[in-house]
Formats: C-alpha cells, sequence, structure tokens
C-alpha cells in the first residue's frame, strides 16, 4: 500500500511548495473520515473506548493502551520513552493519540498504514503490553464474558470476540479523540481574534522558514495522500546539526530499522503539531525538555537554520494556538473479571 | 484514635448480635458523610479525581491511585497482588475504592484512621508509586504548573499545593465513589421484587449463619463507630480450616505487620462486600478465584460451618445483589507535564 518512500519525498515537496505559495492553511475537521471498511457507531465507539483503557489484555494486567496514550492529558505518557510490562523501556518516546486519525500512517516511522493495523502492535510488543500473540489477547477478551455483549452490540451476532474487530473498534473510538476549533482553526476559519499579533507573527515565520514543507494541512502532518500512504521524511537532514550529538538525533535509524532497507534509514513518519504544549518531551527519542528547544532543533536540523530568540518565541506562541480543546469524555465501564485472568 | 482491638472485637460481636436479632437490614446513603475538617466542594471532587488519576506523582511517572484502584471495573486491579513502580509485586490483593469512604478504617489492617490518611501512603510506599518522600510527591505537584489553579479553586489562595490538601480532595473524591440504590438497596428500601427468591434466601442464611456478625450495616464492613475507629476482627478465627492452607491465609499477620503487637496478629479491618462481583480475586493474598469458593472459606474459617452447594449458591447469588450501579463519571482533564519533570 505505501508508495516507494523516495517518491513521496519528492511528492510531498512539491505539494508542499504549492500549498506554501498559495498560503494554504486549513482548519481541522469536526469529525475525522471513516475507512470504507470500518464504518463508525455508537456501540463501536464505546467498545473501543473499553479496550483501550482496559489493562487486562497486557501480560501482567497492568498496561492499557491509555497508559501510554493518556487522553486525560496529551494522549502520550509524559516520559522520554515509555514503560511497559515488567519495568521494561521501550525504544521511542510515546506518540499522542490525539489526532492520530489524521496522520499519513500509525507508528513514528509509519511502519502502520491505519489504525486499526496499529492497535494490534503494542499488545504483543514485548517491552509494552507483552501478551505472547494475538490469540492470546483475544482469548483474555473471551474469557471476560461480559465483553460479547459489547462485541455483539458493535459489530452483530455470532463470532464476534476477534482480534480485528477488537482493533477496528479501538481505531473507532481513536477517530473520536480529535481536537478541532483550537484558537488556530477558529483563526483560520475567520476569527480574526483567535490569535494574537504574536501568533499571527509566528504564523508567518512558520510559512516563511520553511516548516509547512513537512508540517502542512489542517493536522500539520503532510498534504493529503491516498489512504494508508506514509508520509515519510528524513531527520536530520542537515549533518552538521550541533543538536544531533547534544540530544542523540541519530543513535535511533528511524524506519530503517523496521524495514532493513538503506532507502528508510532515518526516515521518518512526519507528525503532527497539535497539542505540543501537552507532549513533552520530544523528538522520537524524548530528548528534547522544552518547546522552544525543539523548535531550534527542528531548525537547525531540517531548515539548516538559526532562529533569534524573538523568532523562537513567536514559533512558539503559535504552536501553542494549535492546542485543545480536549472533548470531555464519560469513563467507560468494564465488565468483571474472573479470578483466575491473572494469576 | 484507634479503639483496643481487642475492645473493639468485644464490642462488635455485641451489636452485631442486637443488630442480627432485630433483622436490621440498611440500604447504603445516597451521600457519604464528610468529616468536618473536609467539607466536600464541586472543585474540591475534581481536583480530586485529577490527583487520583495522575501517574506524574509516582517515581517512574507510570502508577497512579486509579492504577491499582481501577473505579471504571471494580475499584481495585483485578490482580493477586498489585504491581507497582519497576514491576515490584505488593504483599496483598488491592482493595476496592469503591464505598471505602463507608469503612471504619482504611487499608487491609486499618492502619489509617481516614481516607486523608490513607492517600499519603501509596505514593511513598517503595513498591507501589515509590517517590523517596512526601515532599518529592508536592515537588512533582508544584512543577505541573496547570494544577496551582485547581488547588486555589478548592482550597483558597495562599500556598495551597501541599501533601494534605492534595490527600483532602483525593479523599473527597473518593467519598463520591459509591454504589446506593444496588439491588439489595432497593429491596431494603421497600422493592420486593427487587431480589429474586433465591437471593431473598440467601440473604436469610447470611444472617442465619452469623455472617452479619462482621459484615453489618449498609456496607456490609461493620457497625457504626466513633470516626477512625477500626472494626476489627480475627482472619482466621478456626485453625482447623482446611482452606488455611490451601490458601496460604496466615502467611500475612495482618494488622501485627503494621504495628508489631501481639494482640494484633492475624487481625484484619473488616471489608465490605459490596461489588464482590467486581473484584476478583479474594482475600487479603488474592488467593481465592472465585466467590463461592470465597464463601466456603469464609464460613469455614470464620464460622467453623461447611455449607451445602445449595446455600452456598443462595449465598452468592445474594452477595452478588449487592453491586453497582456505578455512577456515570467524566475523565479528569490534567495540566500539561513540563519535558523535564521525567527523566
Amino acid at each position: 500500500m505505501n508508495m516507494n518512500p523516495a517518491a513521496v519525498l519528492l511528492l510531498a515537496l512539491s505539494l508542499s511548495a504549492s500549498a506554501q505559495a498559495a498560503g494554504t492553511w486549513t482548519s481541522l475537521p469536526n469529525h475525522a473520515p471513516d475507512p470504507a471498511a470500518n464504518p463508525s457507531s455508537a456501540a463501536k465507539v464505546e467498545l473501543g473506548k473499553m479496550l483501550f483503557f482496559d489493562p487486562r489484555f497486557s501480560e501482567t494486567g497492568t498496561v492499557a493502551c491509555a497508559t501510554c496514550h493518556n487522553v486525560m492529558e496529551g494522549g502520550d505518557d509524559h516520559r522520554p520513552t515509555s514503560i511497559g510490562v515488567h519495568g521494561q523501556k521501550g525504544g521511542r518516546n510515546a506518540p499522542t493519540v490525539w489526532n492520530a486519525a489524521f496522520l499519513s500512517a500509525q507508528f513514528w516511522d509509519g511502519r502502520a498504514a491505519t489504525l486499526e493495523d496499529q492497535a494490534k502492535g503494542p499488545v504483543v510488543n514485548p517491552v509494552e503490553m507483552g501478551m505472547k500473540d494475538l490469540p492470546a489477547a483475544v482469548d483474555r477478551i473471551r474469557r471476560i464474558g461480559g465483553y460479547r455483549e459489547s462485541f455483539v452490540k458493535a459489530f452483530g451476532g455470532g463470532e464476534v470476540v476477534t482480534i480485528d474487530n477488537a482493533a477496528k473498534a479501538i481505531a473507532t473510538y481513536e477517530r473520536t479523540l480529535i481536537t478541532p476549533n483550537s484558537a488556530y482553526d477558529r483563526f483560520v476559519d475567520g476569527d480574526t481574534t483567535a490569535l494574537t499579533a504574536q501568533q499571527q507573527s509566528g504564523m508567518r515565520k512558520f510559512a516563511a522558514a520553511g516548516c509547512t514543507s513537512c508540517h502542512q494541512g489542517p493536522n500539520f502532518s503532510g498534504p493529503a495522500l491516498p489512504p494508508g500512504t506514509a508520509f515519510l521524511m528524513k531527520f536530520p537532514v542537515y549533518a552538521q546539526s550541533p543538536y544531533i550529538a547534544t540530544y542523540g538525533l541519530m543513535a535511533d535509524a528511524g524506519r530503517f530499522e523496521s524495514t532493513g532497507k538503506e532507502a528508510d534509514r532515518h526516515l521518518w513518519r512526519v507528525p503532527s503539531l497539535r497539542n505540543l504544549v501537552y507532549t513533552a518531551p520530544y523528538m522520537h527519542n524524548g530528548a528534547v525538555k522544552t518547546l522552544p528547544d525543539a523548535v531550534r532543533v527542528m531548525a537547525s536540523a531540517q531548515l539548516n537554520q538559526t532562529l533569534t530568540d524573538t523568532e523562537v518565541a513567536d514559533l512558539v506562541a503559535f504552536l501553542e494556538s494549535l492546542s485543545g480543546p480536549f472533548p470531555s469524555q464519560t469513563m467507560p465501564r468494564l465488565p468483571p473479571t474472573p479470578g483466575d485472568l491473572l494469576l
């Protein structure tokens, strides 16, 4: 499904050049698009929320999707890298699940084309939820008898408690985790008072400096591409940036780590810039602690620019305008645990 | 504050005998009583909910109150014993926080007189949240700047971000975690159709067998005693019960472990029987996997009785009538993390 990364890169640069030239700024839609194979329903959202918050599908019963993707805050986990079962540390910073529905592909390296594909990953990652395999995860769900009713409501009768349906439900819930109507969105939609003068200055600088080469579109994560096409970019681009050593930015080879292809070395899926206020620390390794430093790193490593303190402050002010508002959510009710589920 | 345990025990037996004789069954109040020193307010409940769900006050940023007291299910953690920071296992089964406001005292051994006292315990327990000390926990809260506004709303101005106020807020939130209006409550309040014939049979057996000696009152956790007075009971009472060896019920010496007093050996604070459907596995060590087995263990070890299968089934049916309903809750919104909070 994915295009050749080099082709994607070129396509992106060409698209972004035209978008930038046209000065296109677009607000986030009020709904994330459903894939035809997984239409949304209230029952599916509710089941997905239950599964998202349920730690019982991890080996020890202690790690849920929500553990590393804390939607009560930034949709990440506040740490440089996550901690999974048995206190094990993961290798990359937990990306936010807020607005993940609008990303070109999932995971830092874009190795999952869809939210549905992504949802099956952490469950069986030995340093995340640590289940032996996906059938073992489904077995856990089936042993919690109360889940069946929720699966039937979402997917009809028959053998509905399956890993594919669980992933579909989680993805459907995640498509509700979006934050339209930020100050930026309101500004773009015509409310000229929604951004301060400093934020507007930062917005102009954001385009002029070339940030929009990658961080474009309503989610600031790239242009509209065919579904499942990863919008990838090399990071860092400028090998002479002093920040590379400071923050260890090349220790992880990005997409190469999962594909083994030389062409994928240090390629990353372009992330969103929404809700950065809530997702420190930054970068794939969580090494950059503050938003001003993250702006300096990106300007240096991607655009070969050194910004003034005023420019940094303006850009940060603009980026802050991409925060929230976060929708109010009710907590799911989880079905009871049989006493021999977790020994 | 606590009475001499032996005195408490005698008091309880005398009270329960009269309650049982009078056939007193009472429903759970719709509100848990506030202590005079900590009156409830909406702002305090909201702050308490934020703190309850926030993992950032644990050493690794991964363990919140809600981790082991999952209020989306039974208010416990589904495991025999809990797992805290660095994958460490605790020694006792996480007790449910649902209706903890109605317990005579907190923790399995009743060593905390109030919810306010209890809230300060797990934060600095090395195998739970693992903070070095309470000042370190407060420092974490202070460094998350967005919390200050919520503390001011709940406690007024000045130096309000303190451990005592944090504990007060958490306790205030916990007083909202109650489940009146179960089938049992409706039956006791006059709805004669609320319990099945089998449940009513189990209810009669519950009193006749002597379960109400300890599990009496609206929360089935003991008689009304002066605030902070732990209602303690020896467990197991009958040393010849075969279940003691089967489930290792005497490996933990109960209150003796915290006081070192011989008189406290194998004394435990009487727990509630509400929502048992949601809190398997059972007992202080989480060794008993099913509710029928838990009933058999208690009959044998506490009352020296062997129940028939019908009696067990009836008692279980009655205990099931003490479940829920759980109030709908909105998720709290947590303030942003500074990038250097958790390294």
